[in-house]
């Protein structure tokens, strides 16, 4: 069985037994195995810092563009080799693996343009020359370097090429050595990308390290300069704050974790329209694309009590049509979940779910999933629920991470949209479907502050939507409160955290010099 | 005895015994007694969020500036007393006390204006349009929006007057409601002032509450839209980020907490030149405002090993010409610290100094204050010690907060200056003096990642420059690591604490009609 490997201090190294098996999750067949055991974490971290940090510092923002576009052409000339483990290892479907490895692509591109658009400089002027004298000659110019340590990510098991790639852009584009650490479960992608990189020597020496496997102690060693990152779920999430360096060193921790995203239908969008295609087929691609796995996937679907019976018909006959089974085979729209530990998470909350709302679609889950040996494989169908009871603690609090939604009735008033909304206590995106500029001009500034990204579907852009689903580089990912309160993208903005704000005072022309 | 009270839930209330003694740190004789006990916490947190939020929300950025000048002017009518208060409370000298008071005017000014700049808006737009489309029709723009918690302030003994202000003043020109908590031992002028914005009808129903001693259990009932911003000592930092709201809530913990700031004097510095004056003349005040009890006071100077003896000379003669004794007295240059607390903390950072240090001036700090009664006051002397190594630990890694401070030889190379520098772990500020434009574009970028604020002395600026010492509300203050990793002030940086940044992404037109 192939064994993977990690990549540290400059060269890959085998960790000792015992090894994790990953494996098909539609198959259950065994794939690889992996483990991290007694590598040095800490002199991982050091040769980061040292090698790396130096290395990339000495580039300009264009220089490391350039990285980043060679890490992007090293995907590039790989890209069947890698949809193909992602539907082995993933669970994916063609299409479910090109959004991963494509979205992978595409923000190394985007981040490949803003460091030729930054240019030549290292240190990156902030907001404009201030006075702070009688006169312009005492002078104060906010500046932005990299910081001096290197960056941690903790990726999560359903992206395991764009979520690598999503980070390792900001963190190298600011200056900062990374070391990746993916999903044990799925990390046959990020391991396969990480050696493509590496074999064409698309990055400096010590700006990647790879850890195929669990982090060891190697949390404990990060120190006052360096940067934690984390996509995964709230329980992780809190111990990652609470580790020392976190409470101690101020290790800033950004963090991406549960998300109960809603999409709220307005009362204003008649049956047939462009704006009603566009939202059934958002929370429907929502619900399916990747079996449900995107940390941005509506949960929540809040329709107009006068509408309710209209719009579950129309879910339950799109849903109808979806193909569950073995991802490599033609006509399969959905494959499995990608762990057993998945299956049953899902599963527990299906049953939370059912407890206070109706079955419209999909029972508990239960599918015969075409192409795949009976009991085999982490399979469960598409799932609509009835919240009857709008305010239903389940149906706001549980993130039910599969292919599961439920509909919430209400009045058809901005304001009780928003404040059910809100009830999921902060989430990564909610997606608002109206042509009445008067309903979005009273939702948007209630939703905003419970959320990183507000999409507004209507006629006009419904043609051009990639869906609230799809995280682009130019905008903020990244929700306040139960999703965790991180910033990551967003063109310069996810770049903030690998850097260091530094107010310059002094006589103005010496600023300008520096600047 | 006065008793203090506590502002919340919209009432003036006291709390129940025991209560905490305030006293005259010259004279330790008794003050005022305040205590928390009893008080509803949870009450006041939602008080705030309900009635302050909504209020200041209804309000535009002008509007909330107004408020702003409004709190200005409370404490300018009130400038005599407040000022008397902190010579009592405090051991400020009068000029101590208005870099206080004055400081925190200021500062409600500097909001204030910035308030009108941003005019009659709600939604604060956070940089350009995006196309995000084949055509501009499908397009994203970032948002500000004020978050719908409440902000807890938890500020440190050293600025009753400006600690209160500059943290009020960026939270409440965003939109979001203040707990002021001022740290007990010197809380009598934070106690005036916002008995002084009430007496005004400065600030709305809500919006500015004050607690006047213990936090109780209010840290407990932090929720996901809140937020904490603390300054003060590593330790309680510590304790704050492990609290369950910031663990499992995400509730943001801003921290300013220790710093080494250090002091740079470049070989082309020629002695008896301008730079040289600005550079005795910050290092001897920041030893001394405040009895060097101010977060960004200079701890470590660093000197060529060429100057060395020249320089100590020069402090020694004019660390000879401070009187210390009863700030309330004319000619006393230099107060006692505040707290017996504190005097107890800063003989035991002399000490530890004292085991890798030679003695330049002061011994340990013993001194005979002028018009105090015999043993009575916290009187320490100030302390300039001489670092032989200029690697030692305890000179880079205890900050100890009085009027102490260690010179340390280096061999004139700019790196080499920003590598001891860097020991620090992590700072407020670093002055850099020298009119040497070599030296300051060598020193910028190894410095810059280690401080939020860097301070380039040379003599064009001399005549205009308040110091390093003194933060001013248009740059940035806070800084990496050790100092806490916060990030305060700096115009409108200081207020994303406090605002959720949101990607709207939609039609053109409808982004449009929104900001």
């Amino acid at each position: 069985m192939q064994r993977l490997m990690s990549f540290v201090s400059g060269e890959w190294v085998e960790g000792n037994e015992p090894r994790s098996v990953l494996v098909n999750p539609a198959t259950e067949e065994p794939l690889a195995e992996t483990s991290t055991a007694g590598i040095d974490m800490a002199g991982a971290l050091a040769y980061a810092r040292e090698r790396g940090g130096k290395a990339l510092r000495t580039l300009s923002f264009a220089e490391r563009g350039k990285v980043l576009r060679a890490m992007a052409n090293a995907i590039h000339v790989r890209r069947e080799e890698l949809l193909a483990l992602a539907v082995q290892n993933g669970g994916n479907t063609r299409s479910d693996a090109k959004f991963d490895v494509d979205g992978a692509m595409a923000t190394l591109s985007a981040y490949a343009d803003l460091g030729a658009e930054l240019g030549e400089r290292h240190l990156l002027p902030d907001g404009e020359g201030i006075q702070l004298g009688r006169t312009a000659r005492l002078s104060g110019q906010h500046v932005l370097a990299p910081k001096r340590g290197a960056a941690l990510h903790i990726n999560a098991f359903n992206f395991p090429a764009w979520g690598l790639a999503e980070k390792a852009a900001t963190a190298l584009l600011a200056g900062v050595p990374v070391i990746a650490k993916p999903a044990t479960s799925t990390a046959l992608v990020a391991y396969r990308m990480t050696r493509g990189f590496l074999e064409d020597g698309a990055v400096p020496d010590g700006s990647l390290s790879l850890v195929a496997g669990p982090p060891g102690d190697l949390l404990e060693h990060l120190d006052r300069q360096d940067v934690l990152a984390f996509t995964g779920s709230s329980q992780t999430a809190m111990k990652l704050r609470g580790v020392d360096a976190a409470l101690s060193r101020s290790v800033p921790v950004n963090v991406e974790a549960d998300s109960l995203n809603a999409s709220v239908l307005a009362p204003d969008v008649a049956a047939g329209s462009e704006t009603e295609a566009l939202f059934f087929a958002d929370a429907v691609r929502d619900m399916t694309q990747k079996a449900g796995q995107k940390c941005t996937a509506i949960r929540r679907i809040i329709v107009p009590e006068a509408r309710l019976s209209e719009v579950l018909a129309g879910f339950e006959e799109r849903l109808a049509d979806v193909t569950v089974g073995d991802p490599a085979r033609e006509g399969v729209r959905m494959g499995p979940v990608t762990s057993a530990d998945q299956l049953a998470e899902v599963r527990a909350g299906i049953e939370a779910l059912a407890e206070t709302t109706e079955p419209v679609f999909g029972g508990a889950g239960a599918i015969e999933p075409v192409g795949v040996d009976q009991g085999k494989g982490y399979f469960v169908g598409p799932v609509l629920r009835l919240a009857r009871d709008p305010r239903a603690a389940a149906v706001h609090g549980r993130e039910v991470f599969g292919p599961v939604a439920t509909v919430i009735p209400y009045s058809g008033d901005p304001d009780e949209a928003a404040e059910l909304v809100a009830l999921g206590g902060g989430g990564l995106v909610t997606s608002v479907y109206s042509d009445d500029r008067g309903f979005v001009a009273r939702a948007v500034p209630e939703l905003a502050p419970h959320h990183g990204r507000l999409y507004l579907g209507s006629a006009k852009m419904a043609s051009q939507s990639p869906g609230p689903g799809t995280v682009l580089p130019t905008l903020l990912h990244g929700g306040p409160g139960r999703a965790g309160g991180g910033q990551e993208l967003g063109g310069l903005r996810g770049m903030r955290l690998y850097q260091q704000c530094t107010a310059l005072q002094g006589d103005k022309s010496v600023l300008n010099a520096l600047v």
